[in-house]
């Protein structure tokens, strides 16, 4: 793939999909505001590239929470893959395994854990969830650690859904096909939004709730959803070994910061007490590479995976992970940066950190 | 209504609307760039919201001048009601007590006060009123007094009409139907705009008519179209309980600061010793979420309330109005925001208060 | 005309036009950046209008040079008006004086100076000089003073021609309708660019030299095309009475700062020293209120001139003019502006200032 | 050629080639996001023309590493001539030498050294150099050295080569026309960009190397593609007599720094130390003027020059040089700048350095 690769992946994907799938995934809130400036401005930071440095090989490795990983590209969770591929989640994480990457299984997965845990091979595997009955969850939590999944990812900026009137014009068919196998009672969802809301929260939670969840979980907690630093403090403060600072790819909220904005509090927030990812609107290695030098440790990547997956399956997954880092490794040795210990704040021009 | 209700709404109401009513309704000054850019600015402005939260619940209840409110969502005094149903002001009133809103009845009403007051049903209603003539004004705020107003709003922001090449091209065919009602001996006025001005000011109001005004009337007054702090802590001096940010939706004047850059300067101008509102472009949950964030107790919704009039009529306004509030408490939950008391400035990035 | 009348008048002027002559008058230099940018800043300036001010009637009358004049509107001085209209210069001076407004007449004109000074009126008449040959300027000094010409505007910022790809494409005819007459000796030019430039300055204006023309004038000098405040000093300390912020329309050279840019540091540098006077996209009412809120004592217009002068000869030049003045007293009234004394700084948003 | 005349050339040359050989010049890494901004940066800039300032005659020349040069505009190194020209680069020399300017020869060339040598009349000749294979360097840069040219720039930005989705679209056609004449064992590439990369760096160039290279050169070493202060100071301290703020064109690396935003920091940094020359997206003499006010020594400029090659060979390379020349006079003459020597950093408005 060259560098035009995901549009072109896009395009295919959208022509070859029910427009009710290519519709959820594309999806954002309201106006799609913030779907579009998560990838703006990402693309608005500026590079100051290094010359001079002895760089000979460059080396995507980085160390994940105590693991060493070859790529800090994860794929971020999503939803109900067999809407994109008849293998689901099983072909996502076999692209993922192929490319040596993590894999964020979501709840709302249409392939049972158990399913994806064998189609792990070498990889690690992560699980979100969706805290809400805890005895639902607790069930969930010795589960997929009993399958082998080595983190727990808890999504915190989701207690509603949002509105989105694309979704809205494109409904999903409820069908077998898209039934969340790993929760046998719950109903099958059209929607990942609701027109209405009574002003009753659906998943609240709070720091008590994730203080409890952190007791009970066999494995790491990370808490994904995390927009200012002050709330980063209080996950970590509560024992979450790592944050995801995301706007949930501007599905739920519209008109929010963007991840690239909110990444600097939340590094310094922080203050190296606990691991920060970053995910929304992440296309490039350039992309990446400026996430890292902000203080991100990895990145995760969602739409563009689920492009690959109704494209070409498990190989489609592996492709786009495999694409993402060879752009990451192409900018790396034109920004001089051997390692990604090296990739500093200062490869990114200050002024474009403000619009 | 979906997120995208309102954009389909107001095409609705273009499409069975005759053109000089739509006109109307939308015409800003000169070439509309105010008009235009109150919204744009409220939609730039970025939302950090809140996790861990204990938000199970959100309640849109506010106190309003010492009253208690269900939803801090009002609607804007606008002229003439029956160029957009035949039932006028009076099919307002009504879709606003459904609501439980507050109405805001213009002086250039085509219902009487009486008629209004009668379809108030369990909510307030204000009295909007453009000073001139002492002893007219003195009429009419007796008269809305008895009829059981709670509050005058007087609109100090237009001593002059302005000028709008779209009402120009659209002029209003004077009949009786758009006859002010409340001021028997008024003339038929074709147009809210003027094509010449001769240098004498209609409608000059002075601080010192304020002061006649909070003496002189039994009900609070409110003073509507404040752009500046010094101007809003001379309101509060002369006695107003409250301003109104407003830049009369961009009708009169092209090219004023918009009300959500004003809105700060004003809060910390009048520092608590009164209440402060802001209109002008509110269009979405995530608008109104943000004015509240930054100080104001209220908001006031104009143009598209006219559109719900007059596609619906008191259903019409009762949808606009609760569909809103809707999306307010959706945003109050994404934001981590139970009472609308907890919505405090840092809920919007300070960069984005600056373009 | 309503406030949409300038685009019509410019859309008529172009129908009627020959090519050439509305390519001479909408020119500007290389891609026009400046002549489209002069307009857009003063657009992009946001007032903060005064309510509460005791306004009754608004008065445009300014002090300019010693002399009261009736508008703070000028024609700005531009070249070879029999383009426009078979009366050229004296249809303008007709307009001009209909209006109570200054006309600053240019050298390169195609009505003489007498003839010029014979439709005066009661209006006051400038005189614009390009400074080349002492004794051809002095010839013309002595002629202009004995007209009656009030004030002397020598233009500073056009040492050479500058380059203009649109009056390339449409070169004027040269013929005797367009022979500058008050130099019977010089060419009929068909353009006011050149094609080449050899590295030999064409007309070379030292502060010498301006100095010897503040001696020779037995009127009062002007400096036309101010952009800096350090130059402005350096006009006054050369005994120049007033400056005028100008770039020339962006007709000679492009991408310079904007008037509405550099106006404040030139209103800072010369501190009341002498009168500042600003041109460049003036075109609405709005603009002039805010050059004057930054300090301006008047502004000069030029091309919506031409095209009144274009459609309806004198008085379209007067209509063009009257307009603007009634633009102008509008917004003083919806600003609380009473008198031009009135417009201070606080006017203008601060953070518009810097785009 | 009027001042369009550049967006007339390319047109021309894009008529006149092979689509691939457009291709090959238009390329930009990616998304071409920095090759287009280079270009709007420049123009972005706003100028402070000075008036009244002695300027009879203006001059160009400039003192260039301790050799005076009648221009500040050099020729930039680009590859593969041949594709533009029947004659390559021996056409571009002689082009250069007609306008007195400094043709930079790219290693990656289809005449060769001494060809070019040949066409050199009585201008400088730089060599530009890719180090990799330390003994095919030393061939070259005696052979140069012995060829008469008298400065080696080493191209430090381009350890691996980018990728261009513009070139893969539009691949070159191997043939003997375009091989690196000068490495006669060099395999004739298709392009300048890789569709893969393995993570094993190309040209790797460390500080060393430069150090290695200036003791080894007989000439003096200007280093290329310098966009950070701190390595500017580096190339300094290795010996190089000057530094070119590049980002290759935007050809390699997308998203950078634009290189009018990176040349004050690197002027600061340098502290006269070295020359600092600038290249990518100057198009003007405006451009010009703004680079050198900034504190560069001397442009080079690359597309422009091709597309003059392309369309009338060494007398369209002459043209190119000339018009900028030109445009460049007209700007000193316009902004009171009689030698460029005066052209300091108050000529461009601060505010437009930051966007």
């Amino acid at each position: 793939m060259d560098s035009a690769a995901f549009d072109a992946l896009e395009h295919q994907a959208r022509a070859q999909l029910p427009p009710s799938s290519f519709a959820f995934c594309a999806a954002g809130a309201d106006d799609e505001i913030t779907a579009a400036e998560n990838s703006a401005r990402w693309r608005a930071l500026r590079l100051r590239p290094h010359i001079l440095r002895a760089v000979a090989q460059v080396d995507t490795g980085v160390m994940i929470l105590g693991r060493h990983a070859a790529t800090p590209i994860m794929i971020a969770p999503t939803g109900r893959h067999r809407l994109f591929h008849c293998d689901g989640e099983i072909a996502t994480a076999r692209g993922a395994a192929a490319a040596a990457a993590i894999f964020v299984m979501a709840t709302n997965a249409t392939a049972t854990i158990e399913e994806v845990a064998a189609a792990r091979g070498d990889a690690a595997q992560w699980f979100q969830l969706y805290l809400s009955d805890r005895s639902v969850a607790e069930g969930l939590i010795d589960r997929v650690a009993a399958a082998g999944f080595t983190t727990l990812v808890v999504t915190a900026d989701m207690p509603v859904y949002g509105s989105s009137p694309r979704a809205a014009r494109e409904p999903l068919i409820a069908s077998e096909a898209i039934r969340n196998v790993n929760l046998p009672g719950a109903p099958i969802a059209r929607n990942a939004y609701d027109g209405t809301f009574s002003g009753t929260v659906t998943y609240p939670i709070t720091q008590r709730d994730l203080e409890w969840l952190v007791r009970r979980s066999p494995i790491d907690v990370v808490v994904k959803g995390v927009l200012r630093g002050d709330n980063a403090k209080r996950c970590v403060e509560a024992g979450a070994k790592a944050v995801i600072v995301s706007n949930h790819g501007g599905r739920h909220l519209d008109t929010t910061v963007t991840t690239a904005e909110a990444l600097p509090e939340i590094v310094e927030a922080v203050a190296g007490n606990a691991e920060v990812y970053v995910d929304g609107g992440i296309r490039r290695g350039t992309d990446i590479l400026k996430a890292l030098a902000l203080g991100a440790r990895a990145v995760l990547v969602g739409r563009p995976v689920m492009w690959g997956l109704a494209v070409r399956g498990a190989d489609g997954v592996r492709d786009v992970l495999e694409h993402l880092r060879g752009e990451l490794m192409r900018t790396m040795a034109l920004c001089g940066v051997a390692k990604l210990t090296e990739a500093t704040a200062d490869l990114v021009a200050t002024d474009s950190l403000r619009q």
